[in-house]
């Protein structure tokens, strides 16, 4: 596969998925449901045939000496495809945002305005070897109104064209909405960043290197986050139970997630930090600090330059003592990647100053950073977060994936 | 100046502007205002010095050969200076959208969720030698919240550097917040839009070949439109006199702005196109179209294909017989650039359905679409009009140089 077959593959898969995404703009919000419902049911009723898929790329996985890690993400049971089934049906059950009155304002003329939520388009998802994320995905990019262009890791490609074909089946004379890349060559993900205008949005799904290559390569624009570096602040004025119980969760109840806090600050005035220090070890997460937490827990290990830059996504973190939630702030926008932060205090008039001050997609008041997720915001599901500046940040589900037109009605106006 | 120079220049100025951003980002509305006031009395005060800077650009440009309207476009006297005051008072109040709470959620576990809006952070704008876009722009920028930098044509750059100077006297010492870039090489206008990171968004305002050239070469985002090939459709259930009013306006009252239309589609169900076309070509309107039209109306010459592609922003209109709304909806599909749209018609079904299916910015019913504008639409300016699909989409005032944060409080909640 060149370079060219490449480019001339997606422009035909969007062009497809252009003419369906246009459909699929008027439709109401039941009949997408039903055409998700009948997607679920396919899966379902394929359930054998996926599982055979997969074995064969589990097999074709394990000859390929994959990581256990990689074999347990790629591997489909008859469990993980009746939840891939549900997550289908729970997204047919979110609200649609399409259609929507986000503001309405009638001009002195008489002329009426109102912005209307519409569909993105034509949205590109790049992901690793998940092949849940190709039926998740694809509702998402449904539910709201748009077409999809699948590109699932190489190592999934037997499962995902089952999945692609149980979905494209349920769906019917909409299956067009969504497309699988049906190839492995890596050009293909060239071509679908290049495709300005073809492609709308492209949302990476994955580690830090494929979200940094999409991020480098793309033309299109991209909705994704890099890094998690999330902070959490203890002020001088926190509470120290709930301090050291939302340290411990916001660092050690998943490690590897991107919400997870990788920088523990500590004000100089908070009274008590041994106890939040020795929770933390005993919890069996590595402490690196400097001198002052060293002192404070003999458990600390020297930190480095880079540890206040990192995001280790384990059981590591990085301990600081500042002076005040200012000193807290500023250390923040020079280390944060502006994913999720919090406070911890008692201190009304501190905590707004936090929240306002921190530039990051999600700030936080008493509570933990793991809630940074689209389930745990009420959205029902995401398509990821985004720690971009624009558009949507945050997590992003059914409205982040749609824009919004003026529409203007008259009764013959003209301009003077 | 190299390119590395010019590099390091809008390094410097991005950080500067970035330090400026943080903490304009932290101010109330009131103390914006008094700080565009201020400069609005300063660039007032300056009216002499400005007129007197600006005779060395005319100077300049008519030495250079400037064409008569660019040097009508670069000129300033005493009245445009106070036109140029009045608008950045006029900014200064206009309703201030940082801060504005979108939604609020409560989730069940207590958590209270709020997505507020936050200015994006550092604006970049470039444009053409209309020395009035530097106060106009830098107003904008700075009532949200952004800090800006400007980038002005060269021919501009006294009369740019002598506003600069009023604008930052009048902001004190928030004077970092509006930075100017000084040197006129070509290359600084690279570097802004390889500033990934240090600048957030960019802002093209002007012709095609520069808003073209700054899509093409942008590594950070843009808000821009680069065509707008805008059509009027005349449904067969439209009201004659209303249609042929419309038709008139929407082409003759100003042909060189982008919400001119470009194109007249009339049902072939209209019961009398020929004194819409007559009307058109007494204004002193050239018509292009197929035979079918020069049957109706002799003035009419013939098109070719580019015609139903081309914005041509003068007295030419391109016209065609279409069968029906929804053959409209498809020549639209096929040639508009997703800018403005209009559908003349009585019948409140059809009308839905243009609406609806057209996918454009600004989609309109019985309206002239010269009323595609900022002013026109309420949002007292426009830093332009944004024909991409995400973040913004029309004229974009305050509201659209804004993005929003995730602010989440609660009590002590750690996730399960």
């Amino acid at each position: 596969m060149s370079g060219i077959d490449a480019k001339s593959l997606i422009a035909e898969l969007s062009a497809r998925a252009r003419a369906a995404a246009t459909r699929l703009a008027g439709m109401d919000s039941a009949a997408k449901a039903q055409a998700l419902r009948a997607a679920a049911k396919a899966i379902r009723a394929d359930s054998d045939a996926l599982v055979a898929a997969n074995g064969e790329d589990m097999a074709a996985g394990e000859a390929n000496g994959l990581s256990g890690a990689l074999l347990d993400r790629l591997m489909l049971d008859s469990g993980r495809v009746e939840a891939m089934a549900a997550g289908v049906e729970a997204v047919a059950g979110l609200a649609d945002p399409v259609g929507q009155v986000i503001d309405r304002t009638e001009r002195p003329n008489g002329l009426v305005l109102t912005r209307v939520r519409v569909p993105i388009g034509v949205i590109g998802i790049i992901y690793e070897s998940r092949p849940n994320v190709t039926a998740d995905a694809a509702a998402l990019a449904f539910m709201s109104g748009n077409a999809a262009i699948l590109r699932g890791g190489s190592e999934a490609i037997r499962s995902n064209r089952a999945i692609h074909a149980a979905l494209a089946r349920g769906l019917g004379d909409l299956a067009d909405a969504v497309q699988l890349v049906q190839i492995t060559h890596r050009a293909a993900v060239g071509a679908m960043l290049q495709a300005e205008g073809a492609i709308d949005l492209v949302v990476p799904r994955g580690g830090k290197s494929l979200v940094a290559r999409v991020q480098a390569e793309a033309r299109v624009p991209v909705l994704a986050h890099l890094d998690g570096i999330n902070h959490t602040y203890i002020d001088g004025a926190a509470d120290p139970v709930m301090a050291c119980e939302i340290a411990l969760n916001a660092k050690m109840r998943r490690t590897g997630v991107c919400g997870a806090t990788e920088t523990l600050l500590v004000d100089r005035a908070f009274a008590d930090p041994a106890p939040v220090l020795a929770a933390l070890a005993d919890a069996g997460c590595a402490l690196r600090g400097d001198a002052e937490m060293q002192a404070i827990e003999p458990r600390v290990a020297a930190a480095s330059g880079e540890d206040w830059d990192t995001e280790y996504l384990e059981a590591i973190l990085s301990v600081k003592l500042v002076d005040g939630v200012d000193a807290a702030v500023a250390h923040i926008a020079a280390h944060g990647s502006h994913h999720t932060d919090a406070i911890v205090t008692e201190d009304a008039a501190v905590a707004e100053c936090f929240l306002n001050q921190v530039d990051s997609a999600i700030v936080m008041w008493n509570a933990s950073t793991q809630f940074a997720d689209g389930g745990e915001f009420g959205l029902g599901a995401e398509i990821g977060i985004a720690t971009g500046r624009l558009h949507a940040r945050g997590p992003v589900a059914l409205e982040g994936l749609t824009t919004y037109k003026w529409v203007v009605r008259g009764t013959g106006q003209v301009r003077a």
